[in-house]
């Protein structure tokens, strides 16, 4: 582990412009613990208030495509944008993710991260906030999070976005799957890629029709109004002109609500949450794995003590023990 | 809620063979909670000695078609099989499955059922067990659970079973990706499906290979014996008695070596671990929405206070004010 000293002056460098110390950082953001955490205090105090934006959608929806071409906008119009891309789950996407990565713009005037942590959801629920702080903190405008399967935490790294772009196409993932799937009523903006392929019209109809009814669970009370719709066609970049404005007009219209404020209190309660619960597990861990609970797992098996009691037993235990 | 009189009889109406008491149990067991827990402690009382099979692999490698052929041969050969098709994330795959369901087999002598909780992981990680055993309290045998997504809570629960079948077929999915989804070492038998197909030859070579080379990380150490391979062609029912076979003499492996008693101590470990962190998660939740997680979330919103130092001051809350 690195010492504080080596940290500051890797944090330093790293406000500084140099992109080899926040590459380390992220690395050491990535990896958790107690570096990880003096990182992100460092990059709190810092600051920065630059324009989170999640991107998710199914597997093969185009996500990465359109990701590339904002990020080719973003920077032909002088911002410097950042990309993390998630990878929860480490899935069986995985062959095609590099090749995406590889054909996105990395120039001097963009920063381009993919984070997995196979096994540990946890792990990256506590290290894409840090992250993005430190992006942020950096001077990154907008901040993408790119999120590549479709399952919880996704949604829950997604959702924890200022603007959420949510990505479908024709075929596997489309509206009324990516609607089971949670990924409607997180959504700020849709994006409907792809769109010059048969389908396409079905998909964006099937969208406006589940709007109408109010089909998409919890959408109003949660994201405030209704998101509206954009036409691209990733590879040519065709619409993703409009997806930026569309994304940008967003950001307004929060900030001149007051949205804003609370939608970044509620990343810093869910970001407060993971770590709670990361270190929570660890005790649970330790508690199941020591001989208190060896002891109480051996009667459950030889059937002298209900799987209920053995429960409640370790959890009325965990702070009788100094587990906390 | 139903008292506990109703589930009482509700159980006994399902251990004397009723399908219909099985299926609304199950729905218990899924909902979670007091009569979740006391369903689950009923039927650890009654026992069995079932055999849990675990099947999980990447989408699209024909599981759903394996399974359903397994059942139909264990059907025809007079056994009493149970499936649990379990879908944490309800992914964007969900399409596929109602379609699969409907062709599988469910006769008087086997119970097919899925289980879904979006967004809520933890959820099934406590369901799937409680299931399990009531099943095996009901006389089915073997229990197979079927996976549908690629994720950590799949590889948990497919790593839980007495024997862990892991299906990989050419193209998405093949064996280099199973492999960095932490699909290969849980496994104890492999399925190359669809091995009528070009590739699927390179998909057991690549498999065997990295065998060979011991590059299934931690395989020796969790699975103790290197895993056979099975070509299938899931379609057509190829090779599926040759997967039964395969799983029937693993089992025997097992009971003669010792290792059955491990792995099912192991399984009440991940089952009780699942059930205290839900607990736990619903603390913590109730923490950070409540005044005291409202104001540490205030503090780090306006910089008045490192987010290390919200985390620590709630984490050490945690018991003083008497959550636990």
């Amino acid at each position: 582990m690195r010492s504080t000293d080596e940290l500051k002056c890797l944090f330093d460098e790293a406000i500084a412009g140099h992109r080899r110390s926040l590459g380390r950082l992220l690395t050491v953001v990535e990896r958790g613990g107690q570096a990880a955490a003096a990182v992100n205090d460092m990059a709190h105090a810092v600051g920065g208030n630059g324009h989170v934006i999640g991107i998710t959608g199914a597997p093969g929806s185009g996500k990465s495509t359109v990701t590339g071409q904002m990020l080719r906008l973003l920077v032909a119009a002088g911002a410097k944008p950042a990309v993390l891309a998630v990878d929860p789950s480490s899935p069986l996407t995985g062959g095609a993710i590099l090749g995406d990565r590889l054909r996105m713009d990395d120039g001097p005037d963009s920063f381009i991260r993919s984070m997995a942590t196979r096994g540990q959801s946890g792990g990256l629920a506590v290290a894409v906030p840090a992250a993005v702080r430190l992006f942020d903190a950096c001077g990154y405008n907008p901040i993408i999070i790119e999120t590549v399967g479709v399952g919880q935490v996704e949604v829950d790294i997604t959702g924890a976005a200022d603007t959420c772009l949510v990505v479908v196409a024709p075929g596997w993932g489309d509206a009324v799957q990516a609607n089971k799937a949670g990924l409607l009523e997180v959504a700020d903006v849709f994006v409907v890629n792809k769109s010059d392929t048969p389908g396409a019209k079905d998909v964006r109809r099937d969208l406006e029709f589940m709007l109408d009814l109010g089909h998409v669970s919890g959408h109003e009370v949660r994201r405030g109004s209704r998101p509206n719709i954009v036409n691209t066609i990733g590879i040519s970049g065709v619409g993703i002109d409009e997806v930026l404005a569309e994304a940008a007009k967003h950001l307004e219209r929060l900030a001149s609500d007051g949205q804003l404020a609370d939608r970044r209190k509620r990343r810093i309660a869910i970001e407060i949450r993971s770590h709670l619960q990361q270190q929570l597990a660890e005790t649970v861990d330790a508690l199941i794995e020591g001989p208190v609970g060896g002891a109480h797992i051996d009667q459950v098996a030889n059937g002298s003590m209900r799987p209920s009691e053995a429960v409640q037993a370790l959890y009325s235990g965990l702070d009788d023990g100094g587990c906390l």
